[in-house]
């Protein structure tokens, strides 16, 4: 083998994935781009908010603007600046030391996941799960480990509990999560930190929770309430790609708890395992996130792409839980097998992802970062799909 | 410990180099910023060309410019002017699948290790080397070993013949050199490439070239030969760190020979790390470098400050080849010690990095990112220092 051996499995299931992709280039050139339902990709589609195009061009414009090396960690006044927000938000008393400016939140993860873990201790996630954390955790040379969910997928804290093992050195949760849109509540958050304090002291090991909180500000009048209250070793991380819809340009960091055990070891390491995977996240959109801290992208597009899209599945006779958070709603599949279920699908010319790819068999997700005539249009197909299980 | 066993030494190196920098602060801090003469730092001053501004003003003033995320190897357009640029420069036949856009060519350094090594195996470097290829071998779980180098640090081929084993998998070179400013010919790399083609048949295992050529552009007067020509199973990367100084802005490719053992494959695999790393170099920047093949900062400045800089230390009593590109000079310690020789230094204000640290004992490393005036300000210090030792 030319490569790694075991790049080998990695890249046939992104080419998988791939090939997902080009099915859908190729039914869009054959039939039309309206004539394609594509509910695959959380790529977000909203715009970003007019103040992201003034920044940048005030940076721009701007002789002293650095497109240099800073400091690795990010620039000692953007990370104030992210400090200085997040304690008006979580009264958590974070300093600039405790962040790192990160290439996304994938970047974020990686940082963190290769600071904490040594190679071949767990990671455990609550599954249904987003698919990437196997890469991330292959990348970090560690495994991933699930714990079951409710049949609402909120936190089963007895399958947690039971999951734990003396191998387990981190907790991954994400809420608003991918793919369920469920919001994690104060009180299960809550029993989770007791329940994670509980579990370190038996096995007489730290268990940190990672907290990956992407869709954290897109929320339909729910509140997502802060990890950071509910137990103090938690790393808090997440990117602007969704909130500012800035998903290519890679922009993201990680916070530290400050009673964290260790917390400021643990920021280093993450920073050094930062410098030595990406050296540090884009300075330009570094400058443009720390003057854009609370600022959002329209959350009601998304809010009226839920409603509309729920209201006609429902119609269309699809059982599903209302998402509360994300962009995403995760059916359960009209027949038990969701991998057949999104090939009949398919051929209502409808693109959506079998549940089994996030550990969650028996239901598919469906992405309503698309715009609205693309979910109206697609109504007639989920009928015809239903229709033709029945 | 609460952070992997593996990262603590890597955090005790890292502080280390952070104390270098934070001890350049002080020291600016306390005399002013004329009065320290600070070549520790390869980050560069020179404004980028004027073309990067306008690329990017039409960029963002365009409602049609994307930020969100694309094919994770890149813009298909932007990989596409890279080829045609490189195969215009090269003549190497590359098609837009064999390069992959990256976060920098730390990135792309660590996609390729990444992509190639199982962990175990072995990458070779002729010494000295740039540092942080002990962090990137980290990363990939690989071992970074060294070949000696010739007096004139140009090539040792009997050196790197006798330094490969059968647990040898890459050999990666950096031409024009950090820290040694070598360029490599076009001579020795084809007896590179020969030695190459003659260690894989005889360990009957193939035996990649990646070449490190972030300075390509930054020569005085030599043209950088075409590693393509030299071996085919080669891997070049780069990044726009130097040549349009961005180097804040992480943007790099690596391109695959296309003549290369199984080149579709390493390039699907390199594109898969670097998902599973960074998802995809930032958007921006992708668009931007796509628009500016062939252009460059100013080179005249690094090369008036390296004939500048040259003839003060010449004068001055030190010994050192006149660097042919790159903007480091790595003159000889005039003590044996070179850590306390940086030392010396330091009580003269000039703050340098000691050889040692790139596996070049007995030498020190000066950058020439840095104004004139402080190349000019430090000559008299560069004297008293060599007095001292006499």
């Amino acid at each position: 083998m030319p490569i790694a051996d075991k790049m080998v499995k990695m890249v046939e299931s992104a080419s998988m994935i791939r090939k997902m992709f080009e099915e859908g280039a190729r039914l869009r050139e054959k039939l039309g781009p309206d004539n394609v339902f594509d509910f695959s990709l959380g790529n977000p589609d909203v715009p970003p908010p007019p103040a992201v195009k003034q920044v940048l061009l005030e940076l721009i414009n701007n002789e002293n603007t650095s497109h240099g090396y800073m400091s690795n960690p990010g620039y000692p006044h953007v990370r104030k600046a992210l400090a200085d927000y997040l304690n008006k938000e979580f009264k958590v008393g974070l300093t600039q030391d405790l962040i790192v400016m990160t290439v996304g939140a994938a970047g974020a993860l990686n940082d963190t996941l290769r600071a904490l873990l040594n190679p071949g201790e767990d990671i455990l996630v609550p599954a249904p799960y987003f698919v990437g954390y196997n890469q991330y955790a292959f990348v970090a040379g560690a495994n991933l480990k699930t714990a079951p969910t409710l049949p609402d997928f909120h936190l089963d804290l007895e399958g947690i509990k039971a999951s734990i093992t003396k191998n387990t050195r981190v907790m991954l949760i994400n809420s608003p999560n991918n793919p369920t849109g469920v919001v994690y509540t104060k009180e299960e958050l809550g029993s989770l930190g007791i329940l994670l304090e509980e579990a370190s002291q038996k096995f007489g090991k730290r268990i940190y929770l990672i907290s990956d909180e992407p869709y954290r500000k897109i929320v339909y009048g729910v509140e997502v309430p802060s990890v950071f209250d509910a137990y103090p070793h938690t790393i808090m991380l997440t990117s602007y790609s969704k909130e500012l819809s800035l998903a290519g340009e890679r922009i993201g960091y990680l916070a530290v708890h400050p009673k964290a055990e260790d917390a400021a070891m643990i920021a280093g390491a993450a920073g050094v395992t930062n410098t030595m995977m990406y050296v540090n996240a884009p300075a330009l959109f570094q400058q443009v996130v720390g003057q854009l801290q609370g600022v959002t992208v329209d959350i009601d597009i998304y809010k009226n792409r839920r409603d509309m899209f729920c209201e006609g599945l429902f119609a269309a006779g699809y059982e599903f839980a209302v998402p509360e958070g994300a962009f995403y709603l995760f059916p359960k599949s009209p027949i038990e097998n969701d991998i057949k279920f999104v090939g009949i699908l398919k051929e209502q010319n409808i693109l959506a992802v079998p549940g089994t790819g996030f550990g969650g068999p028996g239901h598919f997700r469906l992405s309503y970062a698309v715009p609205e005539k693309i979910i109206k249009g697609s109504f007639e197909g989920f009928k015809k799909a239903i229709d033709c299980i029945r």
